[in-house]
């Protein structure tokens, strides 16, 4: 039976703000990354974040980012390989620390916003990313965009990757994300949201905002938890996998190893 | 024989800025407690003196601090127990993970600065603090201010404790650090700060301030890392130990527990 | 004709996070207070905040706070008063510049949470923060909680002025506000709190919450805009007000002075 | 009689974290950029080192940054025009108030460090940090690299620019500063980067790194603070261009517009 992995990002409230609607989505996805405090996520956000998610039975990720609350992460810095390598050791344990406290484990390690699109495209921050999460623990689940460097890195690195695909994103032709600024790059209409993600769970194979034929593997996919909607349309999604066959769940290693 | 650990303040550079003389002083201290980026250290400073340390055989402890890089977590700030244990989990977790990428382990946690301080007072501060280190790693030594609030909190959490002095600074009668602000609150002559080094590291029995008697029952004793001569006087400290016939070495779990 | 200020913190949305109602609120109230970037309030944030109380001809002022974004500014710190006079300084200054570029000004400086408190208590803080205000600009309102160190200060420094009292917040016998933890300390029910609003505005004559007579000489009333209904909230304070007789208005110097 | 104003980069320290020789530079510069909090200098810093620079009798400038204290700024982000805009207007304004404090004035501007950089290049970036500029003070100078994107904005806007050149850096054949990666893009003998900067300061005329013939007009030279040696040659510089026929001073306003 086709299985996919549904991550949402969680825990991106900061002190006295908060951001999605957490305990709400986690109902619905199998994976939750967890901010680690450098783009959101202060120390107690993410002790009741991973509390919460293992209360579900969601599998834990980290979430690091770039050094950047002002921007949330969102914009690119020219950071030199081995800063990758500390941010994401010092996140990522950082997040083991509240699992560890909450008898729990980190599943996997999914960098956030621009450090994500900065390893996707640069194989040498990459590399120091992957050896980051193999040093950090060699049992970890590496999440990048799917065929990327990051997950090309990984796999040289000898880890467990997971390929990731966007329900609400449109692709080019050669497979890379539509960058938002083009027209139809993000999708609107959540029932075309939800035939995508079925395709993508199932044969792989989508059209690209140019019409072409496409074909993408991937084994987990991306539920974008800031919208206002978001818990809803992760409820939608998860009924129409289920509906057409697929197991929704986190990753197992002997599956993916 | 009589054994005693030193331990040192490491790691304290920031980005651009430097601070100690880590490398020096590693060769004559038997701990080093690593700044965990909240007042001092960021990530990739962190590695290094993770490395470091290891490199040298010195021991390797955690720092945490209150979030104040302007301040360098000497400013006393009003958090709730919860705050107090989150930021203890996730420093602690981070200096583990690098610890871990170095194949070595994180042997103590020592609260930094006002931390500490507020700690030695503030019995639901220290509960909360004792919980964070015990959640993480319950093999993990807790040091703190020689009967103070900290150890007796981590006592009763059924951890292993170090009781720390001084031998730079002055006691009042009761056994409390003297203020700085008092004349004679902290001992600038070296040679009489290794007199009362040997003093605490053997019967433990030293002048109080105004020439009471004390006894302060000590298994660690503190090396300021951040003064001119840091190493200098860490080398004369050691050697008068060793002269002494005193064992100057980080603890092991078998004797302290 | 009685006249009372309303004013209300502002702008202390940040980055990717959102917080209050503020262009809803800028309807009601006559002041701003500014978040300048310590606890909230991004730079660009500070500039559409301006720009915004200038277009509904509100009094802006800068609403200085401690170094704590994940806090709030709500902890309070061990800050030296040298210390309190740089950070005025600074977060006044920057806010001016936005004024300056929107071509309007800064009216007043209202310390803001803990710095706030700490300043309704503390002269030497208080001293600090009053020379800060008056060598930036001599001619800003200094804001603080109603005949406290902080309007002393203000008052020794030749600075206009204002007493604030609170709408929804019972005061103690002596004047000082109930703390939050005691029963009644927050008056929940909004009839109540307009009608202490009217009475703080017109004779100043309150209930304590022991139920003795109290007297408050206030020229500014704040209206907590970070509450779900903050808007409808000013909105009939405002209006119960004006029914009163009394007029809701920025103070100008002329008279303050 | 030849002009050339001479400008270095001061108050870098932050908190417990000294950096540079502050007050020995001063007394052979003309110019001081002040760290405002992002890269470096915190409040309390940038008050003594205006004080600093006023008693000196030399011009102080802004040195507003990318928000990146653990960068220390040289990290390149791609922060869109209106974050830019409010980040220069947000530092530069809080420098003022510790100006119009001290009873003197901020008399330039000069981003620092990458966002230095990036506004060489970047014409976008370049307008919004011209009219941040202009919207603070129509009179302020701003201090871009000679000839670039920086310069030609300023110009567009009808402010007084200084073209900067560096004593210490070589030039590529266009024109550009060498990259640091190549060799010989760094001056390191004293007596040639004197060299360079009395040609600088006269014809404008010198060698590019491949020893073709440039021409480059500039009107300050960047002195770097940072070195360990800078007063010294700081001194060395200013006496070879007073030897030079050259005055060293920072610009009036009626000469450069």
């Amino acid at each position: 039976m086709p299985t996919i992995d549904l991550n949402c990002d969680m825990g991106e409230s900061y002190g006295a703000w908060t951001m999605g609607q957490d305990a709400q989505v986690l109902a619905h996805v199998s994976s939750a990354n967890v901010a680690c405090g450098f783009h959101a996520g202060d120390p107690d956000t993410m002790r009741r974040t991973v509390r919460l998610a293992r209360d579900r039975g969601v599998a834990i990720g980290a979430h690091p980012s770039l050094p950047d609350l002002a921007g949330f992460g969102r914009r690119e810095m020219a950071i030199a390989p081995n800063e990758a390598y500390a941010l994401v050791v010092y996140q990522t344990g950082a997040l083991q620390a509240f699992a560890t406290a909450e008898r729990t484990r980190v599943a996997h390690v999914k960098p956030h916003g621009a450090l994500y699109n900065m390893a996707a495209r640069d194989a040498a921050l990459a590399d120091a990313i992957a050896q980051a999460v193999r040093d950090v623990d060699a049992n970890l689940f590496l999440v990048g965009l799917a065929d990327s460097e990051l997950t090309r890195a990984g796999e040289r690195m000898g880890l467990a990757v997971l390929h990731e695909a966007f329900c609400d994103r449109a692709y080019e032709a050669d497979g890379t994300l539509s960058p938002r600024r083009e027209p139809g790059a993000v999708i609107g209409d959540p029932a075309l949201a939800v035939a995508q993600a079925v395709a993508l769970a199932t044969s792989g194979d989508i059209a690209a905002r140019d019409g072409s034929a496409l074909h993408i593997a991937a084994n987990t996919l991306c539920v974008h938890g800031d919208k206002p909607n978001a818990a809803e349309f992760a409820q939608r999604l998860r009924a129409a996998l289920v509906a057409a066959g697929i197991v929704v769940a986190a990753p197992h290693r002997e599956i993916y190893r």
